[in-house]
């Protein structure tokens, strides 16, 4: 795969919007839309982990043991909603998403995803020896493990990858406020449209 | 319509958590997940307007112009992510939405309508009179439109009801987190279970 591409006009706006939410730990929460297997939608918040290198591929964790990882293998499109409370913007990213599981041929993405559980914290880490997530509640002692090796991703954890497709950015600052839709086409080429909020 | 059934026991917490963070204004606010018509899903932000009457009916409002006005009209499953930053939680809301536009024949939910209107701020009342959502933006004097009239809603407003079908809430707060899921059954009853995070 060759990600390895410009960065995207988008980029700018959001790197900004992470910087003055920054006080806000949540500000790097955003709400993961999928389609789940019977046609309908799921959504939940998830974390963002970082872009993967020098690319605009934006990184996620997910356990292989979540509904999610089935919905994503099923259908593989999401859109995220991101609202940053301080600045009162949101931006709504939708794109293809990729699992990284244990068994991913790509050696570079394998990296990757070693790379991505090391980066978490211990905390994070050890939510991948606990029981069977959405399961009928287990014993507080099924979820007493030790701490995770930070070296060796278990089989369950798996790196998530979205790749933008289309970006709109609203900011409610603004009378009337401020929309901009960013659109890639066939060339990888971006787009940038003023629009109506 | 009959609506008008026990108030379900995810209202509860969810009437906590929208207590215990109500000194931040975006605690109503709630990312809204439907499906478009080519399968793909699509994730927005909007604004809670509280629940209709004694039902566990959620009310949200629409521009009949915007996308997921059709995105509805086409496939009505919904899946509601809402994250309360101060107590650390999420409600994962999925359910089916009925949209109660100027045409719809139920007179009572035509006054909720009407009441919905009468109680949107100015400045939410303005938006509808503005051009058309998601168009190449127009000037800054098509947005110079005069105060919307509260007594009568303008054909293009039209109010959302999520109608519950399965809870799933989540405490981050916890070691580890609490979760629980809510679902109600074919006779309108809801159970209650404890799972895993």
């Amino acid at each position: 795969m060759n990600f390895e591409l410009p960065i995207a006009p988008w980029r700018s706006p959001l790197g900004r919007a992470l910087h003055r939410n920054r006080s806000q730990p949540y500000s790097r929460y955003f709400q993961l839309a999928t389609v789940q297997t019977d046609g309908r939608p799921a959504n939940r918040t998830v974390v963002f982990r970082g872009f993967l290198g020098d690319t605009n591929l934006l990184k996620i964790i997910v356990d292989t043991r979540s509904q999610k990882f089935d919905q994503i293998l099923h259908q593989p499109w999401a859109e995220i909603c991101w609202y940053f409370t301080i600045t009162r913007e949101q931006f709504r990213i939708a794109g293809q998403l990729s699992l990284i599981d244990a068994n991913h041929p790509d050696s570079e993405l394998q990296k990757a995803r070693q790379q991505t559980w090391q980066d978490l914290s211990d905390n994070g880490r050890v939510q991948f020896a606990w029981p069977h997530p959405g399961k009928p509640r287990d014993d507080q002692e099924a979820f007493s493990s030790s701490v995770a090796d930070p070296a060796h991703p278990p089989q369950n954890f798996c790196l998530l990858l979205l790749d933008p497709v289309q970006v709109d950015h609203l900011e409610l600052r603004g009378d009337p406020q401020n929309r901009w839709c960013y659109l890639r086409d066939n060339s990888q080429n971006w787009s940038t449209t003023a629009i109506n909020p």
